[in-house]
């Protein structure tokens, strides 16, 4: 599979584990490239001293050129480059960068020149002064491809942990509101097509948290789980093995997840506590239902680490190998067998 | 030490767990009893052929004259007498008999009688049929004892991790209104005291969690940590150990619950969910702030499993531990050193 990584923010630890990263997985199969900066990738690589070779390209269409498998060169698409590189700061430019770097890579694979786009983390607020108006890879996303509603999902192969998320990066006091305007029965049977479709499993089993405390206690605390959550799985429920609404910290406290392919949180923090908590450094996000396959590692840009070569390169590493299995599963998916 | 434990819902796993963490509990060199009813603790005795030796108290002075270390017999001072048991329903009558064997255990240890009060788990839909207007023991405490906010920690003796909930069993859609009107200030002070005293600490240091997701990324989501939650740790850092608002994800996923004594979440399932997670079977619940100690296991009632015997008492026992621990540092604090 053909694998571009976006740069994330160059003030970050994005360059920094991308090419630690390609020093792992070049002996992947896969082949690998970057849409970014040259200049801010010889930056780290310089200042890190690390072992890998660049190659600058300046027209997308010289990278449908390259080897099917890397031998040891990492090519570089410049989509800009900056005046000048501080890591760990918060600049308008290093947002326009980080964007335009994603966009360039979308565009690679939504051309076909490669399979998936693994994005390095960007900085909101860099991204919010370079003027974006969205916050996050997902909405840029969804915006790109014209997908109303992308779902965000994180796995872990080590635990084989799933979450994914109802609401994502919304103020805590938006998020009930949210739920009860968002359809749950779609949310949940596309859910359930992605996962066939990307992990490839045949009628996954889900199970779906309950929005308040203790699922609400029956009606006791909050009004969701009775007449939004409950209402959605029990429709659901003929055509799909699907449970729930559970109280999330039961849930995890009897190690449930493990009986279930793909758990349902309602809110960014309900799902990402505990994947965080279980998944450490391996853990991997997964934008479900973009025409392009987009994984991301489950971390952000790590400021205070930029530039002083501690950052882990494992949940990038995992990233692209699980952009490369769903490339691959979805390849099995629309060609027919023989 | 002398503690009591109330009942719990009699149609729950507490008299079970009562009657096995006994059978640990009685080598412990602490005193233990029961406020609730003879026929249910007798019920389950039978029914899970459990070798505890439960003797009747009708009158609560006879309590004051048990010896000071028991020697295997369970007095159980009577409540009220159910007509009927039955496990894993919910009734009024069982809601009723749960409320009233707290408020005997706490009149047991307000009297003096006893050092601390260990509640089992009660069911917050019998308690509701039973027409009480608190939905749990600690806002029944706190009505009873005229104490305006208490606060409820998680403790794990095992993981040495404590968490506690600004706000607790609230619908999610009231959380973000309840930080913004709580004072967090007097809140983390209070917190801070009551550490010092319950749990023998000086200067605890104390961990504090942004209300949305990434502690709001500098404000872009959600507005609570700018304009409530970092203003009021800013005020305190100068006398107190104080860090935060941390994003609550990043927290624990990088494991720094580790560098700190306690951990303050802004509700329930951010505090929960990693908790319950992290302290598997061993996480005591304890009420701060009250005149009386108070501690619980951090389970539920388990209505799928009451009368069966396959209930763990692991959580039961560490919270009447950790309820003499406590009982002993007060009693330390309120005595001058010889």
């Amino acid at each position: 599979m053909r694998i571009v990584f976006s740069l994330g923010d160059p003030h970050g630890i994005g360059p920094e584990i991308i090419l630690k990263g390609f020093l792992e997985l070049r002996k992947s199969g896969h082949c690998f490239a970057v849409a970014g900066s040259y200049n801010v990738l010889e930056y780290y690589r310089r200042r890190l001293d690390l072992p890998v070779e660049l190659e600058r390209v300046e027209d997308a269409r010289s990278l449908q050129s390259l080897p099917a498998c890397s031998c040891g060169v990492l090519p570089v698409f410049s989509v800009g480059e900056p005046d000048s590189i501080e890591p760990g700061t918060v600049t308008a430019g290093a947002g326009a960068l980080a964007k335009s770097s994603i966009m360039a890579g979308a565009e690679l694979c939504r051309s076909g020149a490669f399979d998936a786009l693994v994005t390095a983390p960007i900085h909101k607020e860099s991204l919010a002064l370079a003027g974006s108006p969205d916050s996050g890879h997902t909405g840029m996303l969804a915006r790109m491809f014209g997908v109303a509603s992308p779902t965000m999902l994180f796995a872990d192969r080590a635990s084989g942990l799933k979450v994914a998320l109802l609401t994502i990066h919304e103020p805590l006091e938006r998020v009930p509101e949210l739920v009860r305007q968002t359809d749950i029965e779609a949310f949940l049977a596309r859910l359930a097509h992605n996962i066939e479709t990307d992990f490839g499993m045949e009628r996954p089993s889900i199970a779906v948290l309950g929005l308040n405390p203790h699922a609400s206690d029956g009606g006791v605390m909050g009004r969701e789980e009775k007449e939004f959550i409950s209402p959605a799985i029990a429709r659901l429920r003929e055509r799909m093995h699907i449970e729930g609404p559970f109280p999330a910290d039961g849930f995890f406290g009897a190690r449930m997840q493990g009986r279930f392919d793909c758990v349902v949180a309602m809110y960014h923090d309900q799902g990402l506590l505990p994947f965080k908590v279980l998944a450490f450094h391996s853990g991997v996000n997964v934008t479900l239902g973009l025409p392009i396959v987009r994984t991301s590692p489950d971390h952000g840009t790590g400021f205070d680490i930029a530039g002083k070569g501690s950052a882990s390169a494992e949940s990038l590493h995992e990233a692209a190998l699980l952009a490369a299995r769903i490339a691959e599963n979805r390849n099995r998916k629309t060609q027919p067998s023989p």
